[in-house]
């Protein structure tokens, strides 16, 4: 029987393929599979790594369904798929859009891994690219910050009473809401959509887009305004 | 007159110089210049950066003291050679640890520089590469999360009842509070210092330095456990 391959993920940033560490470059270009998690079309991340590989790419499907049932059979089905090509003595990488320890897809199969080697290769965060394009801190000095997927407006209003550096991903979900509270705390703010990427937009005025919606992949990095 | 120069700040990441990224080794390649910030003792950064340097390298003291006025003194005198050094028609890096846009020197350089050129590089943060090398999410799903250095009791208190996630950072000025706070609210935690360099260590069993204290650069990854 072969020794099983080894597992690897590998964060490869948020769009720009140089903002990929030479660690995951140097993984990438020398494993005998990489699989790729797209979601019902063309997988970001391949598009950033694929200057990188050298090998065969399976581009695994873990649709954004709501259906528990039919979403457990293929992630128990896309893990079997892993573990077989492990066992054929793959050394294989998973990759994924920043970082992979920070809202990640990897961690869920990783924990479904035991057993495998696994090595973990960090990435650029989203929020530390977007910050870096505008030039504006996240944080300083001795402040906290907190990183909030928005989802609903109590938690949102809570933290901005508490904290005075936020980053606010997954926005797309209640844009407005999130301007609103943001106005009404005294927060200045930018919105960052699709950084490192050819149709990257940045605005700092966050009114253009009421009522017209942001795309999936844009975050709002925002500060108490002290003056 | 010369053409001034363009100010680049270039995160390093954490320690493992194989954890920068393509972008900010090429740049570090080209320049003219590198700046590397200094507190007292060798530059960390520049012993990551120095394997992508060809150029000369300024080695500038930023001393860790609490006499405001001696050290804004310091700090006027490092921002007027980085000036000149710019008019000079000099590329300039800055390095730094981490990721330049979260707690670091970097920011304060860049906000008195306005006028010239600046282009921003991210890096990978501290608490990226030790979530990767533990192989433990930081968050996942629709969770928010907290980094927060740790200064008073009372802030952690407070965070560690909001949220399921923390990284805690700076843990060094009261690290025996800190393991006490983390037990009392019911959290896992490790703890990681050093990531990525030669002296690296992980420890599950915080307790094993109660009474004896950690290094400036350790960082704690908590979760709530809810078992």
């Amino acid at each position: 029987m072969n020794k099983s391959g080894k597992f690897y993920g590998i964060g490869v940033g948020p769009g720009d393929p140089t903002l990929i560490t030479m660690k995951a470059a140097q993984i990438l270009s020398k494993v005998d599979m990489v699989i790729a998690p797209a979601a019902d079309k063309e997988s970001l991340a391949l598009k950033i790594a694929r200057p990188y590989i050298n090998c065969k790419v399976i581009e695994m499907n873990f649709p954004m369904i709501s259906n528990k049932n039919k979403l457990n059979d293929i992630w128990d089905k896309n893990v079997k798929t892993i573990q077989e090509i492990l066992q054929e003595g793959n050394d294989t990488a998973f990759i994924t859009l920043g970082d992979p320890m920070i809202y990640s897809t990897y961690t869920y199969i990783l924990s479904r891994l035991c057993g495998y080697e696994a090595e973990t290769i960090p990435g650029i965060t989203s929020f530390c690219a977007a910050a870096s394009k505008i030039n504006i801190p996240i944080v300083e000095g001795d402040a906290p910050f907190a990183v909030i997927p928005v989802k609903d407006k109590k938690l949102l209003e809570k933290t901005l009473k508490d904290f005075d550096n936020v980053v606010l991903m997954k926005i797309s979900r209640n844009y407005d809401d999130v301007v609103k509270v943001l106005k009404e705390n005294g927060f200045c703010a930018v919105l960052i959509t699709h950084c490192g990427q050819e149709d990257e937009k940045i605005e700092f005025d966050l009114d253009k887009y009421l009522g017209r919606g942001v795309s999936y992949l844009s975050l709002i990095i925002a500060w108490r305004d002290k003056k």
